[in-house]
């Protein structure tokens, strides 16, 4: 097995060192005292990069997709009204998530390449006089076509309607890269994951409940045992867990925080953005298109590059694998085989992207496309000449 | 921190080396084809284990906790009746999870350190004449008190009641520390986690279905989605998983496989026994009785020891932990402050356990118990030395 | 620090995550019968890396350096004579540490980009007579300047003059990434270290003795005692060392000696031959010259790049280091400031030589070099392309 | 290869997790300016634990045999006459190498289980009104023997004499573990390695040189290279080696003395003469004698045990590490089957000292040697319940 390459999915991310070793540890009695010096830190440094003072933080030995279950069986009842809109595969995941638990989901369908149009949110917000929609659902950033959706928006269309909604946030993909405000947009419920902007390896699920997102899990009636946050807080008042906890993990997301922390959040997500323009300068050089249809909703932790009619994007993914060790992310649902995807997210430097974007050119030569190599490379390499950050100091 | 010593805590286990080493991998696409070089011979190597050769095997990124709601959730409907004994925190804790998900559960009230009372199981199943009962719960070693029971017998009592409901046993903490026999004992759901016998660290729910327990996924309706079978089955037919899968800890899984079927099952049980029947010479040497009341459902994975009334166990591991940075098992429930546990499952050798056994020798002799030092390692030296089995050849 | 970026120094090189893991071991007893289940496969396997029926084979806790200071202080006496061409920094060194033992070596000044003159060697060998000369040097591959040497020319040489001298050499950038025959060529002397082809961390001197070399060790009376390949032979011979040996680092070279023969020493060649033509492709299109004269004499394991007169060449590793986090190789003694170093040895894709070979084009771009950027790196990708060898598979 | 149990020889000392972690470093630019952010106050930190304000620092790729050389050889000419003690494997060693290296040694043969003799050094230098003797040499600590000596009353004896002689003092088994005075002692040369009090993978001789001693090397000319203090001193200078350092290692020993410092080295020194007095009390308690002739010499890193007369002491070695998988120390030389020696150094806390104490009763009894099982592990523990520091403080 060969890891001598940087990774190009959109996470699990490139971890750096400090890292690993945090999560590589030794034993640790998870019912001793020194359990509570990992858990209460890694709690309050979410928070912190949630942007929230009130959210209340947990972390379960899962995956963001369990925090989506999360969110909705502790805040829910069956037949409860939820809105979302489906623009992508992961948004359309929660959907079908909120459907196989009983919830009744009004969906708006929305172009894959869309973000979430919130004037559509506003109108059906406002025509639900009842306030029968309990929950909205917005997915900060698609993974699937790399479109980030304007959350403070959602926030604006809820209050324009003056509707009591909750609105749980898909953040897995954004948060820890991309801005996030969990308190100034009015967040509920914020779900991520370890393997995406805290670099850490996948295995768990964080969320952040809003005090009103907390008072819905009084009377929630979903069932729930695994993912209850009423026994992960009894458990969390004595530094426990109301199981075993995944202790190196917790280890590892303590010192994410703290690095993220350390390096400032602008300053991370500045990072991010520079990585990822340097990406975007490749693909306009090659004369592609992303699937993001415009500039405002460019996601800085994926770009899916849309490949011309009659080309099969898996094979870019395929071969990329095969002939140069290099992994990159495929298109899923309706945009599977038309688009092919770069993850710039985590622990990446500007030498690593490109090296991705040479390896994209060798690949889609090698495929027959019309690409010049070098191109995409020097587009890169003349962006991030003039806008280095010093890239010696990004995360370690 | 300090990690000089050993855990004498029942799990998470001391970890061997080389396990530590598998988990620790950098990242690795899980949509990649080496990713299913290491799902599958985990998987078979699971199944080897379980004694199986014909039950399905799912690992989620989870515990045994969400282990035993992918078996009822998986299975049932809201209402369905089922059979179950409460001898210890960890049958009272699967007990309220079913009866939170709104099944109705019969209880077996059992004393705490003795064992699930097969011929009660007989009696209840043989009056359910209409066959209401869908499943039968059985927890195979109970951590809480030490105490193993006997599921060939249940299988024994299902059989002789003529009586169709599906078997589920926990053996998290015994599956790959003891005898397990999935298929003789007619087992239809298994589970366990990554943390006790398989020597991870924790982070995986590792549960077995019998193809009639497959069967009835097909029809039940207790909402799931991040624990559903069937999505992962799906997933496997693809080398993938329906989100994003702890790689490392499949790495490790699969090595720990491959370590204790290289060992051989029989060896890894009598290197259990072995380690435990010292442990238990020194308890019998102090004068000290288990909280397991007969010989015959001795665990061998932990021993919890009742301490003199009037004493508080809970000084005794708290004192363990600040005078010689070693963790021993606290009581919890019913004999909370009554017992302290030593964990003797996973990586432990018969040296290891010696200065598990002299420690608590100091520390209940600081507490003022009766004790004489040096006694209970006289009594576990003479077995070791007797019955040794080449512990350096034990798993590294 | 910053761990994320590749290095492209001639060494240390980047390490396979299984040597790191290899090397990273607990403690083992260094006189226990497992020492010598390490230590006698890693002499074996060095055996075969040197192609060499009849060597024997001592590692020392040391660097090259002690390497060199092994093979002269074991086989000569205070006055000997010696022949040694003066090509660049590394034979200069090794000049200068014989003169400091009280040898005296008629150096062959050979202009820094050329390889070692074996005719000159010839004549010279032929007008020695009485055999005066006791030692013939020869750096294989000068690191320094990116020369081979014909090792083959100068047995010939010696052959030619009839001259029984013993013939040293210096394979410490060459060993394990380049062809190397001791036998064939009738070296006596071999010397490299653990930091080069064998992509472990610095810390071994490692050197094979030809039985004519392990004679002259019964009269040498140059002072040694760490170095004496006579204690560390008696030691050898009851698996152990006269002091405390460098057990991870010898374990890890039981591994990379495993890996490398696994996939075939002139795989790893050709490896090796393949990534440092896509970087001398990347030097043509460029506009600049390597400071090896001739491409017979290239070095498949560093290239020394002439920058412009006029032009600081350490320059260009400052910035590269303080801008984008990447280390190249400075020049050094006479090449100072003339010359920057690629290295492209030991773990190495070509994906990572992309991202060197881009990094270079910024530096020198943003020195006000006239590089066209993305030109270098289409003509390595062009290469690469065309001669992929599947680099997945290459050392993981 | 099973690394479940602590070791017991007198180094490689158990690691600390944190320790292992800073060694097993990426590959880092050695020629890079980080390069000195771990250089210097590693330098700096060694200088403390000597407890010098004057001594120049220098770290080799090496072992402490190689600190023996670079000090004789950077000081010495050949012919010159040195004074040491006879009085163990490794005094003697050092005397063997100083003979092969063409010094005149005079040599005070003293019992294998006394100190040195400082009287006769006295009588020797008094006599010695020329001032021929150089050097006067003296190991502080015999590993061999378990033997420590008293180095402030060899420095009265010089200068009770008036002797300018250096006084190099061998502390590989005593720096960092037991009290050392660089300067308040007069010691010109100090010498010890990584892998015992530093609790690092061995790989370093660590040596510190006083004024006088480097002022020495000055007109020193006996032949070296690899070990020569100028070049190091001249490479230090710009944050550089003469060779490609260690850097893992170096990184190591930086923390390493972090983590003393931090503990506080007179801490350090109570903890090793804690963990020692419970062995001692263990042997006590067997009725067996140790090889140190009186307890002002007994060594707090090891201490080496007789055996009675008869019994072979080197099975005793073997059947440990066959039947239990636990390393003591053998006998070493003229004391080689007649004593086994406990390693108590480093990273090891009572618990484990126990597990040690425990094994060699069980492989005693085994031998058949009159020994009461249990009754050291008894005599230990009293001591270590009555004396704890809280080991949970201990290095971690």
């Amino acid at each position: 097995m060969s890891f001598q390459n940087p990774v190009f999915i959109p996470g699990p991310t490139n971890m750096p060192e400090a890292l690993r070793k945090a999560v590589d540890m030794p034993t640790l009695d998870h019912r001793s005292p020194l359990f509570g010096q990992i858990l209460h830190p890694a709690l309050a440094g979410v928070k912190k990069i949630l942007k929230s003072e009130t959210a209340e933080i947990f972390v379960f030995p899962s995956t963001g997709t369990g925090g989506w279950e999360t969110a909705i069986t502790n805040t829910l009842n069956a037949g409860d009204k939820i809105l979302a809109a489906r623009n992508g595969m992961f948004s359309h995941r929660w959907i079908d998530m909120c459907q196989r638990h009983g919830l009744d989901v009004q969906v708006v369908e929305t172009p894959w390449g869309a973000g979430i149009p919130a004037d559509r949110y506003e109108e059906i917000l406002t025509a639900d006089k009842g306030h029968e929609i309990k929950v909205v659902l917005a997915t900060h950033n698609e993974t699937a076509t790399g479109v980030k959706s304007d959350i403070a928006a959602i926030r604006r269309a809820l209050d324009a309607a003056g509707h009591p909604a909750l609105l749980f946030v898909d953040g897995v993909s954004s948060i820890a890269s991309m801005d996030f405000r969990m308190d100034e947009w009015g967040v509920d419920i914020a779900v991520t994951g370890s393997q995406k902007g805290f670099m850490l390896p996948p295995g768990l699920a964080i969320v952040g409940f809003s005090p009103k997102a907390m008072k819905a899990a009084d009377t929630a009636t979903l069932p729930r045992t695994f993912f209850d946050i009423k026994d992960m807080a009894a458990g969390y008042a004595n530094s426990a867990y109301p199981y075993t906890p995944s202790i190196g993990l917790l280890n590892g997301l303590n010192m994410a925080c703290g690095m993220l922390l350390d390096e400032g959040l602008e300053n991370v997500f500045a990072r991010h953005h520079r990585i990822a323009e340097g990406v975007r300068a490749a693909v306009r050089a090659w004369g592609l298109e992303l699937c993001a249809v415009s500039p405002d909703i460019y996601s800085d932790s994926v770009s899916a590059i849309r490949t011309p009619d009659g080309f099969d994007a898996n094979k870019f993914v395929s071969l990329a694998a095969e002939k140069y060790g290099v992994a990159f992310g495929t298109g899923l649902g309706e945009v599977a085989g038309k688009v092919f995807r770069i993850g710039h997210l985590g622990s990446l430097t500007d030498v690593m992207a490109l090296s991705g974007i040479a390896t994209a050119e060798m690949v889609m030569a090698d495929l027959g496309l019309n690409i010049q190599l070098g191109s995409g490379v020097a587009a890169a390499q003349d962006y991030y000449r003039g806008n280095s950050a010093n890239s010696a100091k990004a995360a370690a």
